[in-house]
């Protein structure tokens, strides 16, 4: 059973609203090792609505549709799609004692708005909305399952875990074996995407049923490994895959899954007792934010400086007058001087610090923008890396964030 | 000229990536007067990336498709928009120059993958990127254009920006007046949706010919007005709209279209000649993070501290003991002794702060997950606001990080 996802609205075409309903759904679905072949976005409007489900049914036997169920004039997709079926909307009356009900316990009065939504395509399967007026509905068609959703994402996201899941789940356990698609994620730093596929070597070194993806971001390279089930065939191949590429490329490997690199950090810290403390310029705060992201890091976290100016980097983080003179604020040994100088003003453990040049302007044939020095002090000295990341503003202060995390990850596990 | 954007990516269908490259684009397109049709999305492989550009090709005039360029071999979308319109692959003397300039500026050696990267679909227009290997290109046939853009985000919006959007203003001035959609954005902050809508009035108040549309997110509600082409018409109408809400709700709207809070509040800074320098607690850095995100903040933004002990509170910022003492950090107290403290510390004009519970964990009866006071200090004195932003811990750090630019907004401007 391959899958489209539908999603209706203007403003997400228009790219006011990001489509986080469609990843909900891709992920929620993935999971349970249903193939997606395509997600569709039309506006709310009739005639788009019934084209993509014409294109969503001519490519899938499941279609989850979202959004436009709402009581206003501009919600249109529950008409459409009870036309492009050809039947008529009738009254549900287990559906209206329901929202009677929630309205009730809103104080809100019964209105035509809230009669129009108990009304559902004829023979429709209603799915019970806890959050709001619109329920959700599922038509079977001629061997198509076509599932309808309201748009506010926790409404959605209810209907989908509590009568959607559960549903998919059942059918694709009935599927002849191997159809279902089962995923694994490596999550690598510090190396570039076309090294590690070196590293990893051709395409056929990969074990057999298991396909290999890269996913480079700002960040790092992830990489996805996707093998056809039964769920425990498919568990033994992907294991078998991560232990290959685990062997060739293990230093890189910083987490699998979900978690982020601020986590992992997090994790190390706790586990040892240690504390750490930040000392950021061209950051401007963002290593201490990500490391405060972490629910539970006050705990190692005591704190963090940003010194934009060279009057701060003396007076808050005890940088020397005569190093900033003589190698400038973008420097190696400003870089040092910051980071100790943080450990040892805030009692930390460890201390991290950056120091570059984010651009757009400020910089110089010896240093240009993009040009970032970080380092790490523990007890047992400080140390600092160069890096070079090019331009753009927001790039250089993401790569820069992650490299500083990194290095105190590699500080941590002693890795080189 | 109606579009299609074609996103391209396993990623995207499986969640594992939400699609923000097309709510760029789509917010790009429909920035310039571009009706969007769909969103279509695929996966990493030939046959859906060719059915893929049959559906988008059968819908619009213009195809903006990104993803799937990089140099391994799951990029395969260059060989299929190649064998889609039966052209062969050709190397481009100027992109092969172009690549190894770039990889020779990062230490990187020239490979196959590289030379790989340099070549096009003969007869198709290259658009430089400034920022990695992967060329966009244009092909042109039958009435139909087709832009090919890579998938890492900041390659993809700079190719967008600087060589896409020249080219589709260009074709929308030469449209037939009427077809375009003109949108304006008026973005409000510290008050709800209802209010707003409450303040504006009736759907009918609005002057004729533009359709208004509230867009709440945490930051604030956007209102977005469209209007239909001709542009001066459009403009005409859309000028009378926004002064009719400017009469009404003026106080409340800090920007129009994309202009940022806190650029907003740079430019108050720059334009006064202020400095400026941040004590954060609950919201970890990111206070500092946004200021900093404009190029040019370091000649208003002198730095901040992030003080999450209540040490650093003390040695950092100077906050006396007897108040920490006497009503806990997160207080109006602390809040007002961290703006000044920072103030002085820094010696910055003005001083902002924050203290909260961000949570999931920390809460009481009392002082309750999601409440922060917000701080700020100038020559005048210093002022304090309380926020209950309920749960969710980045929720709560972002809306505070809003909360405390919209109070020096505020402060700068003399607003109540």
């Amino acid at each position: 059973m391959n899958a489209v996802i539908l999603t209706i609205g203007d403003e997400i075409l228009i790219g006011q609203v990001v489509n986080t309903n469609a990843g909900f759904i891709g992920e929620r679905l993935a999971g349970a090792g249903v193939p997606i072949r395509e997600v569709i976005t039309v506006g709310d409007d009739r005639a788009e609505i019934l084209r993509g489900l014409d294109q969503a049914c001519a490519v899938a036997g499941l279609v989850i549709a979202t959004g436009g169920l709402g009581p206003t004039h501009d919600d249109v997709t529950k008409r459409a799609v009870a036309e492009y079926f050809g039947l008529s909307l009738v009254a549900d009356p287990l559906l209206h004692d329901r929202i009677r009900a929630l309205l009730s316990s809103r104080n809100i009065p019964w209105g035509p708005a809230a009669g129009e939504q108990a009304m559902v395509p004829a023979g429709a399967v209603v799915l019970p909305n806890r959050y709001g007026t619109a329920p959700g509905f599922v038509i079977e068609r001629a061997g198509t399952t076509v599932v309808v959703l309201p748009g506010v994402p926790c409404e959605m996201e209810q209907i989908m875990t509590d009568s959607v899941l559960p549903i998919v789940s059942e059918r694709m356990n009935r599927e002849p074996g191997g159809a279902a698609i089962f995923h694994r994620t490596l999550r690598t730093t510090g190396i570039s995407e076309s090294s590690l596929s070196t590293l990893i070597g051709a395409p056929d070194s990969i074990p057999p049923g298991v396909k290999l993806a890269f996913l480079p971001s700002l960040s790092g390279v992830r990489l996805r490994l996707d093998a056809v089930g039964p769920g425990p065939e498919a568990e033994r191949r992907l294991d078998a895959a991560e232990r290959m590429i685990r062997e060739k490329a293990g230093r890189h490997l910083y987490a699998t899954g979900d978690e982020e690199l601020e986590s992992v950090v997090g994790r190390l810290l706790a586990s040892k007792g240690l504390t750490i403390a930040c000392a950021e310029s061209c950051t401007g705060g963002s290593v201490s934010r990500k490391i405060t992201s972490v629910p539970g890091s006050s705990r190692y976290f005591l704190g963090g400086v940003v010194a934009y100016s060279d009057a701060l980097k003396e007076s808050l983080l005890g940088v020397p007058r005569p190093t900033l003179a003589a190698h400038g604020a973008v420097s190696k040994e400003t870089a040092l001087a910051m980071a100790s100088g943080i450990r040892a003003a805030a009692g930390a453990d460890i201390g991290v610090s950056t120091t570059g040049i984010a651009g757009p302007s400020g910089g110089t044939p010896e240093k240009p923008v993009g040009l970032v020095w970080i380092a790490c002090a523990d007890s047992r000295g400080a140390v600092a890396v160069r890096q070079t990341y090019g331009e753009g503003r927001d790039r250089v202060v993401e790569r820069a964030t992650f490299s500083a995390l990194e290095l105190v990850r590699r500080r941590l596990l002693d890795l080189e």
